[in-house]
């Protein structure tokens, strides 16, 4: 049987979820698959969280040159977090020809291209099927199923923090601060919460996601970015009166004009399958030329969930016989990245209950043809919120209409802008 | 660059969707996966079809002997349908050498053992992705994601045309009948619908989806099988004041004491996220004991859909140094298949309207150890409906109950009897 040796970076949640599964399952994975899957050394400094999980001293390091220097050792499996010293181990076993398999999508998505070239260095393999989605295949599915087709969008709930926070608010009317606090102490966000809430986070999913379904590097820094911090409950209240459910998205797109990549708040019709997808569930919608519509749902966190991403990726990092290589990320392409890109828009304002403001407002919006589909105004003394729901226009278009509504005397604030996507 | 000869067996809706995808992606997927697929032959007597198509005459025969005995042949993908001359033709091509693909889940759950024995003498591999949920790739999940896990159990709705029906009938209120009309003449259902409506077509698919998820043989006459033509709009409705929503699922579960497989009409309730996959669409929810739930959506049929998927094969195919085996298809496993499987129960009867009804009713269901959850009684006059669902127990206890409640002199008829499912 061909044995395959394997070096955990990290006995944190994700590297103590793999390491039980790699025990669990050893002989099912060696009778099913045909390939025996050995640790060969674990580096962590922590003693404690080794015994714990039943680890053998014997295979505990502190010396990142155990691994690389070790030819038995195939793939090397990260879970260190953060960019150093995580980057400079994973070239080191790549050039000394390891396979890497990692979970750590900030490090991936922005060293991908050094990566990369080590791994051709070494003629080693990149697996990172654990930094998007956790449990959901939906690397595997981008680079082994859409052969067939050309992608042409990709919209994802692929933060899982930010999900659980806005489904909290729209299923129990919560306020925001209530739900990060609540969120943070059942672990589903960080003591700083920034990385989830602000998009960042999502942002380096949809830049690894976009980059292998349009075979062109989507950089992190070519993806529009905006948090969930201004979301209020008057939004998902009005929201729900359109029949919308807000989500944090990445989106991106392949048009003629180049391709757009964003992260922000979306309000989406709540028939469209993202809709459902609730708490800290992830999904990811994408849309081809020959396949359609189709989704990927589960678990995007979590010890089991994204080590079993982490464990397949091993246990097809072994088996494979070459591995897939990314010219995308090393190629100079000339694509071009669209920031003006095209939605409908949700607007909120507060306003003077006038005659004569709605006319105004119009006559703005009709300056720069856009058009309005529904809105609601609702009743109140003297000062009345006011909302609605654009036709399809274009992100300049908007900037330039509100904010010469923000100058009209009776418009007293532009309180919300959230993009629509059916 | 590495040249994959393709044949094509039949030029049909699929077929010819496939013809499409493969001339129109070509240089594409050269550049991209680095094989050129050429179609080197087309079985076809309509010629009419290979006009239609663009199809150069010269690639055209009628003899399958021009395609198995042809060296520059590696894939034959197979678009009859039927049982033969498709199993003939494949198991000839497979034995020749040349590794088959196919959308034919009749022919390939049927028959996997004979098709697994020819791959095995002729070194050849099997491909059947879009033998299930069409475009969505719920195969390559299963084979190449899901190494981590042990999996428990497959919810799916795997039968577009039901789904179809079930939707509108729920959506809308309409009635079978009327729905079924509409189904065939949008080209959703068969003239004969039977394959289809009586659950024969989900069963051939559960049976494939089991027999990889399980790692054991689940032939589909292990499949216990129940269509949705009993399904009526009272159910429907006192389903939705239940919050359950009807679907008609392939359900198979692993446990200490065996496998079950079952394809039958089901209550779920609202928030599952089956319940949300609405018309024609297809979903697969797969429980495993490292990811969790995770669940695939997309289109279940179509020329395009399907076709995504054949040529992902064919691409998967032509790019495998070795084929995947099978070699649960040809064990004699000693595998305990359940057929009294534990369910909550949706029972629905007519009684008269009189005092003491329920009493003798709780008797009756007290006696074999089951208790209500939920009850509904419609108000009438004499005669009226009455509703309720259990908790959970075994299929024995409820054909047992129901045939005592059927004897007791209030009880007009049970109307109808559907498992629900949390």
């Amino acid at each position: 049987m061909k044995k395959v040796g394997v070096a955990l970076l990290g006995l944190g949640t994700v590297g103590g979820g793999t390491y039980r599964i790699l025990v669990n399952n050893k002989s099912r994975i060696e009778e099913e698959y045909g390939i025996s899957l050995e640790i060969i050394k674990i580096m962590e400094r922590d003693k404690k969280k080794a015994e714990k999980l039943g680890v053998p001293l014997s295979v505990l390091t502190t010396d990142i040159n155990d691994i690389i220097s070790n030819p038995e050792i195939n793939v090397v499996a990260e879970f260190f977090g953060g960019i150093e010293p995580a980057k400079t181990f994973l070239i080191q076993s790549l050039e000394a020809g390891k396979s890497i398999v990692t979970a750590n999508k900030e490090l991936f998505s922005k060293n991908w291209p050094e990566l990369e070239m080590a791994a051709k260095k070494g003629n080693a393999g990149l697996y990172f099927e654990a930094t998007c989605a956790g449990g959901v295949p939906v690397i595997r599915t981008l680079n082994d199923a859409m052969q067939a087709n050309t992608i042409t969008a990709i919209k994802g709930i692929i933060n899982g923090t930010t999900n659980y926070i806005l489904t909290k608010m729209s299923d129990e009317g919560a306020d925001y601060g209530d739900v990060l606090k609540t969120a943070q102490k059942l672990g589903y966000a960080e003591a700083n919460p920034e990385a989830d809430v602000e998009g960042y986070d999502a942002s380096y999913k949809l830049s690894i996601l976009s980059t292998l379904a349009y075979k062109t590097a989507v950089p992190v820094n070519a993806v529009y970015r905006e948090g969930i911090t201004k979301i209020t409950n008057a939004d998902i209240e009005f929201g729900k009166e359109f029949g919308l459910t807000i989500k944090l998205l990445g989106i991106s797109k392949k048009t003629d004009k180049g391709i757009e990549a964003r992260v922000h708040p979306v309000f989406i019709p709540k028939t469209h399958p993202l809709s459902s997808v609730k708490g800290s569930f992830n999904a990811v919608y994408i849309s081809g030329d020959a396949v359609d519509d189709i989704m990927l749902y589960g678990r995007g966190a979590g010890d089991l969930p994204t080590g079993s991403a982490i464990v397949s990726d091993i246990v097809y990092a072994g088996l494979s016989e070459r591995h897939k290589r990314f010219p995308q990320v090393l190629r100079k392409d000339n694509c071009n990245f669209i920031s003006d890109f095209e939605s409908e828009y949700y607007i909120r304002l507060l306003v003077n209950d006038k005659p004569g403001v709605l006319a105004s407002l119009s006559g703005i919006l009709g300056k720069y043809d856009i058009s309005i589909t529904t809105m609601v105004q609702k009743e109140g003394e003297n000062v009345v919120p006011l909302c609605f729901v654009t036709h399809k226009t274009c992100e300049k278009a908007i900037q330039n209409a509100v904010s010469e509504i923000k100058k009209l005397p009776d418009v007293i604030e532009v309180s919300n802008i959230i993009r629509v996507e059916r």
